[in-house]
This record gives structure tokens, sequence and C-alpha cells, in this order.
């Protein structure tokens, strides 16, 4: 098997070979100041992609670990919570706040519609919740929910604790944890942080710290506590549960490439990818599952045409070794997703519509070839003017 | 700074450089049917370790997820649970225990002593328990606590769970999962299974599976649920929360290399060197913390002679490319404690002894150079023979 494909999943995503390079050592004792330099130079360095000036958590886990500690920190049993709904990861917010004791009011959109501000100021004025909680990108449909706009919602009319799942969108789209109110903000390593699955990442306020001290009951987990985890996360050189020392390798050089690269560059090459994307997309003939203006620039999910077998799609992509995502939940088959995120550059764009004209040409679909790179090189042309 | 420092802690250990190579490379999708094979293959390896026909969870994160993963899923507030406390490690699983509502009993030893069969039927006589916890090496004090024996006692004297954390154990240490009648059985990918840190590892027993079936009250944990991970585990192109799937190469790696060492074979590695070492400290006076007879063959804790400074002395190792551990908690200071498992040869604790020896010396500590070098030598001469 080769293992030059490209995958263009909504994460795990390609890794540079300098995250592969620091990563592929032998471990270091995870209390040595050695490490512990390396672990705090990562640290600081995902306080400047998180846009805090608070603390941050690198703990072996998956995002969802991230979405549970978020959850198991703030919850309490009984606490009423906002789950802000627009496709299947929303809803992960929904079954870990029912763990945790939580009684969730579910605000659900339609999948592929995004969560409006004025409607969540409408319910939060029906009651008062503990905590607020919304998806970024929503990595099932490709929605971008408006978070800076409802974090200011969520101030104004309440004293919620403001959640956001960011694992989807954190160094790819723009994310101000300070600046937007974000009480908890939660992400993962795999998607545009560009490292490999296996940590969870997460920025807490000061307001959850002060929280934290005068909350009634113990906290809902143990390895998930951020009051376990923050002396070491202040100092790696303390002890708690053993930090994944070779990922935090990979991350610390993911992170450095990201701020090589700048934010802003790096928001802007998402940006302008995304609509590239989205503009040869529709010059095929093809429909975005997200709603027009809600579209992320990290996922893409779009419907099939008529008459296209979602597994004889993807086996053509991968003949082209192409890699994307089936579509998750209710809509599976019936569309495909794609990750334009991480360290995609324009050539794995154009790598990716070429080989989506050949496979859809290729399963009888009517389409004239290079329709979709021509359209993506005309607004590549243009954005980049 | 050099990466031929060789790391005697307990754990995380060396990794052989095919653990390395497989690690480093680019993700495939979590859900590709390439990905799932490695994956199951290495489950598959994983379960021929922990020595049972069961199921087995390979989940991101460190060994104290996996402690965590076993209390949540088992108990139910109000639970009575037995938490055989041995040292540093033993007390996480009365913490555990705590946050999920248990009311725990705890039956501690002094450190440096291991928990008697005995004494656990004593305490399992006086009450119902919902389940019994043991740790299986405790990596505070380098004791090997009885957990066949605990086991037998628990089987026969109790309906109550038998739960073992073997983080410092398994892949050095004999291990029987079924033979033995633990239900869950709780571990880390770093020790001696020789893979970097980031992946909880898990046996859970039939008993359990049927026992999450009618468990009154909802398991405490969303990312940690047995139930959630286990269609996962059983077919890896399903999908729940992201594996780790760099740590999955890692972990698959590791595992081929133990069985092609082979178990009994690894056991008796790890028994010859132990051996060798506690002879070799012997013979320079010092003296174990682990009572006599029940040292591990994983972790050795040992006391420093008078005069000799902690820092001090790791420092001097440090100097000769050695890395020793601290000792924990109440005993900081008081000692040193060393990792000989995983992929550890003679050679290595030859030069770990070699290093002790000049360090010692430097220190001031009258000592003749070579009689832990030809002590160990002696030892393993007589027991290869």
């Amino acid at each position: 098997m080769f293992e030059r494909e490209l995958i263009m999943i909504p994460g795990p995503t390609n890794l540079d070979p300098r995250v592969l390079r620091a990563m592929c050592r032998q471990p270091q004792s995870h209390t040595s100041p050695e490490f512990a330099s390396i672990f705090k130079e990562a640290l600081d360095n995902l306080k400047k992609v998180f846009m805090t000036k608070s603390e941050v958590f690198a703990v072996a886990g998956s995002g969802t670990l991230a979405l549970e500690m978020a959850i198991a920190n703030v919850i309490e049993p009984g606490d009423k919570v906002l789950n802000c709904v627009s496709g299947y990861f929303g809803n992960y917010f929904v079954e870990i706040s029912r763990v945790f004791g939580a009684v969730p009011r579910v605000l659900e959109v339609e999948w592929g519609k995004c969560i409006r501000p004025e409607k969540v100021k409408e319910v939060l004025m029906e009651d008062n919740y503990k905590a607020v909680t919304v998806t970024h990108v929503e990595t099932s449909t490709g929605v971008a929910n408006p978070i800076k706009e409802i974090g200011e919602v969520v101030k104004k009319h309440s004293d919620a604790f403001y959640i956001v799942d960011t694992v989807s969108s954190l160094g790819g789209m723009e994310v101000r944890v300070d600046d937007w109110g974000i009480d908890i903000c939660a992400s993962g390593s795999q998607k545009c942080i560009g490292a490999p699955p296996g940590l969870a990442l997460v920025a807490v306020s000061q307001r959850i710290l002060e929280y934290l001290e005068r909350r009634r009951s113990s906290i809902g987990t143990w390895y998930g506590s951020f009051k376990n985890w923050l002396p070491i996360m202040r100092d790696p050189t303390k002890y708690y549960a053993t930090p994944a020392v070779n990922m935090i390798y990979a991350l610390n050089e993911s992170l450095k490439l990201i701020l090589e690269e700048g934010l802003e560059n790096r928001f802007k090459r998402h940006y302008v990818l995304a609509e590239a994307f989205r503009a040869a997309i529709d010059a095929l003939g093809l429909k975005l599952l997200a709603e027009k203006g809600a579209a992320s620039n990290t996922v893409s999910a779009i419907y099939y045409p008529e008459n296209i077998d979602d597994n004889q799609f993807r086996t053509e992509m991968k003949k082209h070794g192409i890699i994307v995502a089936a579509m998750l939940g209710p809509l599976k088959g019936k569309g495909f997703r794609v990750g334009h995120m991480g360290n995609i550059s324009k050539s794995d764009l154009f790598s990716l519509l070429t080989a989506i004209e050949l496979s859809l040409k290729k399963l009888g679909h009517e389409i004239k070839l290079g329709t979709g790179v021509s359209t993506a090189q005309e607004k590549i042309h243009t954005l980049l003017r």
C-alpha cells in the first residue's frame, strides 16, 4: 500500500515532515527539565493559537475528551445547560451533559443550517442556564456557527459559562478565546493544528478556575480535572499522570509551524482555498450541505448528484490517491465530506478537484472536465490578486 | 542535548527503533479498512498480552485514564469498594472511587510492604463490596502485589468485581486476566509494553459487559464508557471518537516485538535482570524499599546511603547518560527509583550499574568499584546457565 495517499478528510490531516521527525525520537523523562521546557514552549504557543492569556491544557486523549473535560468540570447535578446543536457533534455536548447530571435544553437547527444568535438570546431569556455549549465548525455538516456573535449574546443576556467546541476550526479559522468571552474552548490536535490525533487541547478562563474553587459538588472526573492538571500545565516538572511525551513533541513542532506561517496568513489560506473549493463545487453543479453564508473554511459537506453511489465514488477517489469522508448519521450515503484544513496547499486542492471531476465522470455523471479546476483557479487568481 | 541518554525510569521506557519508525508515518483515515486492519491486529495481539479471550480497549489517554475507566464503568453512587493501597498509585483508585460516588474501604499497608491475601479475605468477610481494586506493581515502591492469590480470595469470598492496575507490569511480569479472574485490567502503553505514553489499555471481562446492561445509573463517563467504545474495538471502521492513529501504529509494532520475543521469554528476561540488579544493590550495601519476596521485576526503589543528596546523585547519573527517577510522595529525596522494564537489555543494566557505582563514589560514598557489576554478572551467569 502506498503511503503517498492524500487524506482530505476532516481529520486526521496530513502531517508536515517536520512534525513526523519531531515525534520520532526516544521519549525523555516526562518530568525532566529538558522535556518540561519543550512542553512549556508548546503550551505557550498553544496560548497564542487560542488567543488567550489564561490557562491551556494539553492532555492525552481525543477531542471528545476535551468536550468531556469542559462539561465535567463545569456541570453539577441538576444544572441547566443550553446545548446549541447543528449536527452530529453538537449532540455530543448533549450526551455528555446528561452523563454529568445536567438538565439539557437543546436548541437544535436542521443539519446544514447554523445557530442564530437571536434565537440563542430568545432561549436565554426564558431561563437561567449554568452553561451554553456551541460547536464552532460542525464537522458533520461543514457549517461554521457564529461563535463570536453568540458569545456576545451569552455575555449580555446571562451569567452562563460559554463553552465552545473548536475541534475542527482552531488554527484554521479565527478563534479569539479572550476577546470573544469563551470560558472553555475545547479542541484536538489532529485537524487544523496539523499534529496526529491523541491530544485534547483546552483553554480555560480565570472565571472557570475561580468557579472550581467554589463549586459545591466534587468535579465529575479525576483524569480530566482542570484542578488536577493545572499545576502540571504551569510547571511540567511536576507529576500527575504521564503526558503523551512523543505527542507533545509533535504538537510543539506543529504549533511552531502555525506561528511561523502566522495566524492571519493561515486563516486567509484556509479562506482562499475554501472559497475556491466552493466555487468549483458550484460550477460542477453540486450542492453544499451548508446553507449560504454559513459554510466553514475547514470542512465541506457536498451532496452527491443523482445516481452517484457513495462507496463507488469514494473508491474512485481512492484510486486517484485521494481519501474523502462519508457523511455522518442520517445523511450517510447522501454525500461526501472534505477536510480542506491544516497543512493543505493549493496543489492538494487541485489534486482533490481533478479527482472529484474524474470520479464523477467515470461514474456516469455528465460533466465537462476542468470546469471545477478552472473555476477554482479563477477564484484563487482573484482573491490573491 | 544528546538523544542517546538511557531512560531507566519507571516509564516512559526506551522505544525500539521499529516502534519509532512505525509511528513516524502519515496518518491514515481512522475509519479506513487499511487502518482498521492495523488497529484490529493490535487489539488481537493485545488480547494475547493480557491473556484474555474477552474484550480489550486501546483509547487515547494515559494509564490514569485506564484506572478512571475501570471505576467509572463499574461504580454507582453509594457502592462500597475495597481499595487495597500499598503506595502512591494504589491511592489513585481511592481518589477516583470517591469521584464516582463510591464509599471506599481502604486497606492500606506501609510503603514497601505488599497486600496480604489473608488480610483481603478478612476485610471481605466484614461487608459486601461492589469491587476490589489492587495495584499489581506499585510504581512508587517497586512492590509487586500477589494479584493471582488476591484474585482467588476475591472470587472465593465475594461477588465483587476484581479490578487490577497493571500499568507497570503488563508485558514484563505474568498477568493472566482470564485465568486469574480479573474483571478489569487497566494498563498503559509506555512501560513494559515499550510504546510511547498516550494510550490507556484495558481488558474487560464478559461479566462486566453483562453488568453494564443492567446497571441502574448511567455510566459516569462518556469518553471512557466501555459501551461507547466497544463497537469500535470490535470493528474499527466504525466511528465514535478519533483513535490516536500514530500511537496505534506504535502500539501495534511494540506488541509484535513482544510476541516475537515470546511472553514467557520476556517475563524471564525481566526476572533475570531484576534479580541481577537486586543482587548488585545488595552487594553495594544499599537497601531496597520493597520488603523481601515482594520486589517487582520491573521497578526498583532504592534508599540512598547516608549523606547522599537526591539531586546530586541524579545529576551525576545524568552525566553518565543514565536517567533514573526520584521517589514519590513522603519518600521524595530518600532514595531513587529505577525502571528495568520494556526493551531493557543486559548491556543497559550494566550501564546503569556502572553509573550507580561511579556516582556514589564521586559523592563520597565508600564503595569498591565493580562490586555491583560483578555480582550482577555472577547472578546472570547462574540464572542463565
